[in-house]
């Protein structure tokens, strides 16, 4: 079953949004087995909405179209539907009717553009939206679906989780398709390529294998298409099995998930707390922690020490220190973690600081220096990075380094 | 002079990565005057890639194509690339002198995988990669040209900056589009649009107005495409001036920027200082402030603080209120921005503290529920808002709101 996605938005032909929901909904289709064949976007233009329906129905059996649905005048993807089908747009009562309600539960008066928002082109069925005041359409034509979304990105899972992909479970005989990740870290992509050079080359037609590299980290994908012969599970997990024994001390989780979602896991199941001491990234290690439901468990908090003083008095950091060494040097980041594992009480603590840049770099500590510093009570790990000289890149880098130190520690002890 | 983008990757399809890169190029090449015409994501598969490219040759002049360019087997775009033109590979020595020096950087064994990388198709003049292996292409066929490069974003991205936008401004005559965003917040797409219905009425042919809602903000994006007539930038002035006057109060910068970059820009103007007391947002918004260059100017730190425990030691929030009122509470967010005020000796504090789910909500305070606090040595502001139930959004709009309260608070001083 092939599906294509195309977002219709001239905010994202200028660049001014990124296209969140095409990957999402690539995700959620292909654990059903619907296999994603190509994302379009294209401008709100009439005649290129037009043209992409009809390329994607030449090439797929489900179109899902998102964007376009808003109230205002730029968005015309209804109008739009309702000409590729040749049809006229109609009042639909129940859309309409969660219009009203919406309205009513924020006391604001129903304008004449809301109430448009509930005509539909006639041949579609609606699809509630229970987060927004724009319905989704699904149209079943000449043997092909069409879903369409509003862009909104939470409005649009809402309206996948709840009802579209329960609708397709129903209506279709499912293939199946299923994926299996192993994350690696600590070596690139060429040498991890050469490393399993002939476990690839023994991969049936049915099994593909890609190289995701990001980061300092590389995924190995495994993606295997039934071909209605043995189970596809038992022949994937035998080659991701070749794979991470060769692999070896690489391999760093066996599923598709974040680096600080392996620190979490581990933490959690051994009942062990962390804190941090955050300088150059400025609070984004807690957030990639904290965006996860559960990390309470485990994360204790921050202390996000921008300025000198704050290293001072929140961690203890001697001035000194600072003074002699700078506040981007092995000595103070030893004193960073220390007082983050001595004043929050962790069982484990990471520091991190350096020159994220674009400005503050000196001949001897050019922007892109980082100390990163990973300790529980009986050890700890310090170590200098030279990355780049871009702050975004440092910044990220900068926390995924901490993460492998941790983990590091973390499989010793 | 109309550009599509084509990404390559199965990765993009099966929704393992977002890709970013698109975004980003379309902004770039529409500060240009390039505009993006389509954007198309496909499959590591030679038919889908031959399909994709003379498609899009028949719609634009330029075709960008990103990823495909690694080391190991499914890396397939160079070959493609040679069979779409039918041309043969041929090693290019400059490239393989790079790849060589990148290897001797790193002290590493040059293995064949990586001598290949310098095999490009014969029609094509590289693109230095100094950041990679994988050369950028360049091909002139046809009155058409394609720019090929790899997935890796920072590496497309410095390829870009140095040499390919520098190569189209000079090889082009390029026309004009400005793009003029009005960022609003604290009212809806729907009652904007009816507020300046009769402006957009009066908009001409060359300018469209678009509406971008994004968590508790609305940008109105004005697009002028040169008709040869009168200055283009007068023209988009006037009539942003229209809309500026009409929605008045809501407007909360004249350009596109995010949030927090207005809280920074202001701050930064006057000289004044920030630190902040997270916990439910969990160094989210400390993150949003300290990505931006420049920000060390403002930002003095935060206390991350997840635990009670260092809600009391690092904030001084008193025990008894703690546990009279609760963590999630205004009591405590009021006692947390004092703290951070008091001991982080800021100028303004922001405090927020929440449920942000999915777990830890009660009858009485639901997932979603997040107190607000912002305050400057004279004026304390408090607001308790109810979000939804899921937690990234939860995060997402309790930062969105404490700076919307900390404009509103300092535009007021």
């Amino acid at each position: 079953m092939l599906a294509e996605i195309i977002t219709i938005g001239d905010e994202i032909l200028i660049g001014q949004i990124v296209d969140t929901n095409s990957a999402w909904m690539a995700q959620k289709l292909n654990a059903e087995g619907i296999r994603v064949k190509q994302i379009s976007s294209v401008s709100d233009d009439r005649e290129h909405i037009l043209n992409a329906l009809a390329e994607a129905a030449n090439r797929a059996d489900i179109i899902f179209i998102t964007g376009g649905l808003g109230p205002t005048k730029d968005d015309i993807t209804k109008q739009t539907l309702a000409e590729y089908f040749n049809v006229k747009l109609v009042l639909n009562t129940e859309a309409l009717n969660n219009v009203q309600q919406i309205f009513k539960r924020y006391n604001r008066p129903l304008l004449e553009v809301n109430r448009k928002q509930a005509e539909v082109p006639e041949n579609c069925e609606i699809i509630l939206n229970s987060n927004g005041t724009a319905p989704g359409m699904w149209f079943n034509v000449d043997g092909k679906l069409y879903v369409s979304m509003p862009g909104v990105p939470f409005e649009m899972m809402y309206m996948m989780e709840d009802a579209v992909i329960p609708k397709l479970k129903q209506l279709l005989n499912l293939p199946v398709i299923i994926h299996k990740t192993i994350l690696t870290a600590g070596e690139g992509e060429s040498f991890l390529a050469e490393k399993i050079a002939d476990i690839e080359n023994d991969l049936p037609g049915n099994i593909k294998l890609a190289y995701l590299p990001k980061m300092g980290q590389v995924r190995l994908r495994l993606s295997a298409y039934s071909n209605g012969g043995a189970s596809l599970s038992d022949q994937l997990e035998e080659f991701a099995a070749r794979i991470v024994e060769r692999v070896g001390p690489n391999v760093v989780a066996l599923e598709d998930i974040p680096l600080e979602k392996v620190v979490l896991n581990y933490m959690t199941d051994n009942h062990l707390t962390l804190s941090a001491a955050e300088s150059c990234t400025g609070g984004y290690l807690s957030h990639l922690i904290t965006q996860h439901a559960g990390s309470s468990q485990v994360f204790l908090g921050s202390a996000v020490t921008y300025s000198n003083d704050l290293k001072e008095n929140i961690l203890g950091v001697k001035n000194e220190t600072l003074y002699q060494f700078g506040a981007v040097s092995r000595e103070t980041v030893t004193e960073m973690v220390a007082g983050a594992l001595r004043e929050f009480k962790s069982d484990y603590a990471v520091a991190i600081t350096g020159i994220a840049g674009p400005g503050g770099g000196t001949a001897e500590k050019p922007v892109g220096t980082v100390w990163i510093a990973v300790a529980n009570t009986n050890k700890t790990v310090v170590k200098k990075f030279t990355f780049g000289n871009k702050r975004p890149q440092n910044i990220e880098r900068s926390a995924m380094a901490a993460f492998f130190m941790l983990i590091t520690l973390l499989k010793e002890t």
